[in-house]
């Protein structure tokens, strides 16, 4: 007696991704994948099953994978700073550019200036490029208005790039992304005003899942950090935070104290500080683009967070000042090749430990009940998509089990 | 009196990439492109032309640029590198992997046991990767076979390259890339077999423009490397060299002595040996995909060629293991991020003086007469070329005129 499914993926190796398996990428060679309902009904051996497929496909011996997960992305904003980088490299120096209203203050300046329309068609271009790649599912963060009505403007753009595009989309708002220019000497009014105001009113509207925050020197204090971290709690929103990129202000724990899912970035952590983040299950998200800009040396404590068994995601940071970076796979190899982590940490950074920084627990691995989003690979073995840059593209990509067509 | 042509690009920002002008990247906004027979016939602004055309296309204010010209690749091979990659990662050493058959030489004994019609499948869909970013123009070297028979088999591949894809090829035979397993301990033999075996019967058959020596400690010495030059110049064949990658052995001038069109890497390269170059008119290309996956610290002396003037090419090195990089724009990125060259430096490099080190007088730049090669992208200014990773690819391409179809 045949079972029923909609989807049938035959002949394929599966780099399952689950967290419990014994095999390297929770692999299994010669399986099937068969979808029903949007879901997952069975990846595992071939033999083991009898399907009657409505649409049956032959992986010819290719790889599936989870559709790849990019957690922490600012790919919502206007203009782009491709002739600060230029002037930069000319020699100019960051004074001299910030004199010019150069710095993440224009793309304040740009993303307050800019249409709903021009911000959800240039984010769009830019989602399609990570899409490109086997991406199935982004987060965005808010953070270039720094008011309430561009902040929320771009909460909104974010929530239409689901519609936009057959994607996942994951909305974080980050009004305390850096202190805006009208608040340059009162950061903690600014703060009040998120914590009273914006925040309340995104909560309002239902269109953010996560609250976020810079906590850094040039960004905000511990004891700002904090404050919104209450306000997050108070207004049920889940929290993340970039903590300890460019010094250790003891963001990680500060976060981890309030359950944050995910602390980002990370160089400057402390060893010490990974207890906090164990005991409160967070992830550490890896930004190796960033560090790569940056021209950065400090490394994050890979080992010790691998020891301690913290998982670590990978993401893009795609932004317009420090990551103007559209690729998740050479977002992995740059985990491997400058963080040193394996191809098989950077993938699962990509997918189980990217949905778990997302506190998404449908997705991120292949097995009965997750979401069917996957990406069929024409390679020989799953260490490919780190190894190299630009030398591999999914052939096919589904979400939700519906084949996702991206004319380029 | 208008004058007929076969194709006119109006409404558009050209990049001309001229040498002789004086506006950065030799601008010429809102003008036009007029291609007849295969060559750009005009390159200049609008008003001052007019043109009958064939075919005409309205550029919406986009930019054009010359095709993008990757003068050093290694991209016909048998295998791949992933495993090994994985394997360093996971902390076996370098010996073991050695010990094991991995490393250059597990290139070479998988492109000997390859066949012609399974290194061609694996290089066009390398050469597709490149080419879907803009590249019109590609340099291949030989260099895993290091016998007569697939040496031959391997630059055959590259010539039948030209005909599986709307694209340039440039052929460089590197019998001398390494020391073949057979010849370990007697590499002068090799060396001998290379001047008087393989490379006349490669000269015989027309199959190659360049002869390129890897000297270098774990190569092959500046005297056996003047011999291969010397041969070269017998052959009536070009010179190319890797110099200067790993430690300073003088390779550059002693390539620039035998009128080496290009030295490529030079991150050892000694400020002093530069007036040898600039007297030889000698490219220096710089290769930062290596640079980048085998995290050196050592950076080419950019300043000092800067100011004696010595042209820089920028390219892939797109190869198994240093330079698994499929991406030219990811190399002008890598460029200026990690080489500090301007994104007109890089964008030269990728034009201009990538010509110039494959010795191609009528391409990489935007000009009457030059061969029409070119791409048309959706930016506001070059600088975005350079600026971001994967964030741009362009519209349309054409080479020598005709419009490239690359279904993905
Ligand atoms: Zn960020
Ligand atoms: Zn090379």
């Amino acid at each position: 007696m045949s079972t029923h499914c909609d989807l049938l993926i035959t002949n394929v190796n599966l780099a399952t991704m689950q967290k419990d398996s014994h095999q390297a990428y929770g692999a299994i060679y010669d399986g099937c994948l068969a979808v029903k309902e949007g879901k997952i009904l069975f990846a595992g051996k071939a033999e083991e099953q009898d399907f009657a497929p409505k649409n049956a496909i032959d992986g010819n011996h290719r790889w599936l994978t989870p559709g790849l997960i990019d957690c922490h992305t600012h790919l919502v904003y206007g203009g782009n700073r491709a002739q600060e980088f230029e002037k930069r490299l000319q020699g100019v120096s960051y004074e001299e550019i910030s004199k010019q209203g150069g710095g993440i203050n224009s793309t304040v300046t740009a993303t307050r200036a800019a249409s709903e329309q021009a911000l959800l068609d240039s984010a769009t271009k830019r989602a399609r490029r990570l899409m490109l790649e086997g991406v199935t599912t982004i987060e965005v963060k808010s953070g270039y208005g720094l008011d309430l009505n561009t902040e929320l403007r771009m909460l909104d753009v974010t929530k239409q790039l689901e519609h936009a595009l057959p994607v996942n989309v994951v909305s974080t708002f980050l009004g305390a992304h850096t202190v805006p220019p009208e608040y340059k000497d009162a950061s903690d009014d600014y703060v009040s005003l998120i914590c009273d105001k914006i925040m309340p009113a995104v909560a309002a509207q239902g269109i953010a899942s996560f609250v976020d925050v810079f906590c850094e020197g040039i960004g905000f204090s511990p004891a700002q950090s904090e404050k919104i971290f209450q306000a997050a709690a108070r207004n049920d929103l889940k929290i993340k935070a970039h903590v300890e990129q460019l010094s250790d202000l003891k963001g990680a724990a500060l976060a981890a104290k309030y359950h944050a899912v995910s602390v980002d970035h990370l160089e400057y952590l402390n060893p010490e500080d990974i207890l906090a983040l164990s005991a409160a299950n967070t992830v550490a998200v890896m930004l190796p683009g960033a560090f790569y800009f940056l021209n950065e040396k400090q490394l994050p404590p890979i080992n010790a967070l691998r020891e301690a068994g913290v998982p670590m995601a990978v993401a893009t940071d795609l932004n317009p000042g420090s990551s103007p970076l559209a690729s998740l796979l050479t977002a992995m190899n740059m985990a491997c090749t400058l963080f040193k982590l394996t191809p098989e940490e950077a993938l699962a950074g990509a997918t189980r430990h990217g949905a778990q920084a997302l506190a998404l627990d449908n997705k991120g691995q292949l097995a009965a009940g997750f979401d069917a989003d996957f990406c069929l690979w024409d390679i020989e073995h799953p260490a490919e998509l780190s190894y190299g840059i630009n030398l591999v593209k999914p052939d096919d990509v589904w979400i939700g089990g519906e084949h996702v067509h991206l004319h380029p």
